[in-house]
């Protein structure tokens, strides 16, 4: 079978550019969930939707979906999704490449005017992101009932609760304790994403079919020393909490150097944010909060994280001048993809001779958690310098022309195997 | 000689409480050069000295001074100043019991009908705190010719440069390359300040008279590192620079901390202001940026500090994955105080029966730069648990009502030594 990349090319490299623009001017490329400019962007997607002719609505945890009805009359349904909201400078293609490859795919199947056995939606994910709520996936952990009170009650920096800003956006946060009605019509949850790391670049495939995407959890942690003049306090008199911070983050990057090699298999822990209290050059720090983000492919390996790091912050308390207080304040399981899905995103990139590895996912996604209810798997594309969360961020757009593609043929041999 | 503490008390406490309610309300007591808060905390003080019947202009330097002429015709002056701005979530009495002393001194001196064969003026010195443009004591800095234009044209974070907020205030920022013509007619500064250490507190002691102010040197330090996805860049390929900036906080920490021991002089270094870019749970640190603060009473410690401390980023940089870069921003030598001065103000103290102690100074003050072009002294009073630049700074009336009456008798000493 032939590949035209013609068919792809140029709607794809319009749509990306046309929401590159959608961002803080100041501070490219951010389009932060629930932003002014993530509302501009969500209502140029909802016009794309509409020139595509798809019906457009939004669920009750705030996805923006853009549904092709099937001629035949059928419940199931086979749902294309990404995001298009980024971190604070992040990037122009992590969530939105699947969001245009989905657009392209349904225009490709509107033009040749075929006909499938089941409905076919577009998914604009809610706040893929980690956010300022501290929680990632919203949209997804809402369809699949993950949403406790808890993270919807939670407010941001400015105060602002999670389930108001859901409201807002057209969703209904009342509605979010159990899984949507919707999961048990899922044929199947697709999505293309760029790799985000520099495994297919560094081989040359053009394909990565996901295998896994590994568990993630998000840990605050407090610790509380003494504000205090910088000129007056004697050095053996202080509780500096920002030089007590420093001894964790040291800690937390041995550790999971340590037990990524010892593991063997994919681990990660990063120390991204961090506040300091007041935060002025001549106040000893007297409060510092960070966020650890730990990722891990294997249950053994976090485990032994969260005993190391806890004993470590115990032996801190018992012998520092400062108190440390940890709190695991978000989870996503390690998942598999469903591997009759691997098995036909393999045939469906190899019908086009398109180059493709079985592959881990270093990131977490969306379809992380619609795997845990539903038949889910995706596919990444190549990505440059394995840069990603930030505005180098790039991948060739022949790449996701190509991803694009084999998301197409996917769909018709879900197609296929659908017929009644 | 009795002393009254009735003569004092009231009008302190008074106007000390005053002061406390100009301060931003979400954040006690933060009252910044430049704010909003700070120009009201100005009109308040030009109402006081108006109220006693002085002469009020503000200098190109941006000094507030209240001015009490002579009977006799003179340009001799004794200046008594100190500051009413704060540092962020800074306390009530830094500075601010110096400027209500001085206003306390001259309001018992116009009561009385004393004549003085010197002008007295009371000086609210401009922006003494370190702010966001990385320069302390701007008013003193100005009036000996010490703010260069390096320093004169830098942008705060919002990209206001210092010298139109030294011109909007009232000064003149082109005129102050020199030092000012008044300096020569100076008899002596004079400043009273809380102690913000623990020495008079433990030792129940009165009134410290400084010999010392120590050296105070700031380097920002600018680390940079590659900004990437929390979750898919291994732990072997990440130059993270919160990481780095951990290993220069503790090296610092522990730098100082020994520096300390070994000079047996005071030696206190701080990382109080750090930003990292982009600050974000899921990103790896591409960037941070940091202060450090050193306070030294030796020379050579100082050097060695600073030797040591490139030593080990220049260490840092060639087999480490970030980029470091340390700059000098400020810079105060070591001072003494005036020797006669010294004597009189314990003579002062003695004559009450107040108890005292010659000390060194930990913090840096605006009677630091005076003192290298006139003679100058201050008197520390104790403050509760030595903390300050936090909103728990704590000093007893009576404690600033003792220290009052020695800045009066010390007016007192100086007029009776200069009669003609």
């Amino acid at each position: 079978m032939n590949y035209n990349d013609q068919l792809y090319t140029s709607f794809i490299k319009q749509k990306i550019d046309a929401l590159e623009k959608m961002t803080d001017q100041d501070n490219p490329y951010t389009r932060i969930v629930f932003s002014k400019k993530f509302y501009e962007a969500r209502s140029w997607l909802k016009n794309e939707y509409q020139k595509l002719g798809l019906e457009v609505s939004t669920d009750d945890a705030g996805n923006l979906i853009g549904l092709l009805n099937s001629k035949t009359d059928t419940d199931k349904i086979v749902i294309i999704g990404s995001h298009i909201d980024t971190v604070p400078s992040g990037g122009r293609y992590d969530g939105i490449a699947g969001v245009v490859a989905a657009l392209c795919v349904v225009k490709h199947i509107k033009e040749n005017d075929i006909n499938l056995p089941f409905n076919l939606a577009v998914y604009d994910y809610l706040g893929e992101e980690l956010n300022d709520w501290s929680i990632s996936c919203i949209g997804t952990r809402g369809m699949i009932g993950a949403l406790n009170k808890d993270i919807l009650f939670r407010g941001n920096s400015s105060g602002e609760i999670l389930k108001d800003e859901i409201d807002k956006i057209g969703g209904n946060s009342k509605l979010l304790t159990k899984p949507f009605t919707i999961i048990k019509n899922i044929v199947a949850c697709l999505e293309l994403h760029i790799e985000q790391g520099k495994v297919l670049e560094q081989k040359k495939i053009d394909i990565g079919v996901v295998r896994s995407i590994p568990s993630i959890s998000r840990f605050s942690v407090e610790i509380n020393g003494q504000a205090g003049h910088s000129g007056t306090i004697l050095m053996d008199q202080r509780a500096d909490a920002l030089v007590t911070s420093s001894e964790i983050i040291t800690f937390v990057n041995e550790l999971a150097l340590r037990l990524s090699k010892e593991s063997n298999q994919h681990f990660v822990s990063t120390i991204g944010k961090i506040n300091v209290h007041p935060n002025a050059a001549a106040i000893i720090p007297g409060k510092v909060e960070m966020t650890i983000d730990l990722r891990a492919s294997s249950k053994s390996s976090r485990e032994q994280y969260i005993t190391e790091l806890e004993k470590q912050i115990n032996k801190m308390n018992q012998s520092g001048p400062c108190k440390i207080e940890m709190k695991n304040i978000a989870f996503a399981p390690y998942v598999e993809m469903d591997k009759e899905l691997i098995k036909l995103f393999k045939e469906s990139s190899d019908d086009y001779g398109f180059s493709n590895i079985i592959m881990d996912s270093g990131a977490g996604h969306d379809t992380a958690h619609l795997s845990r209810v539903a038949p889910a798997s995706m596919i990444f594309v190549p990505c440059k310098d394995g840069l990603s969360h930030c505005p180098e961020e790039y991948a060739e757009i022949s790449d996701i022309s190509k991803g694009t593609s084999v998301l197409f043929k996917m769909v018709e041999k879900l197609a296929s195997l659908n017929q009644n």
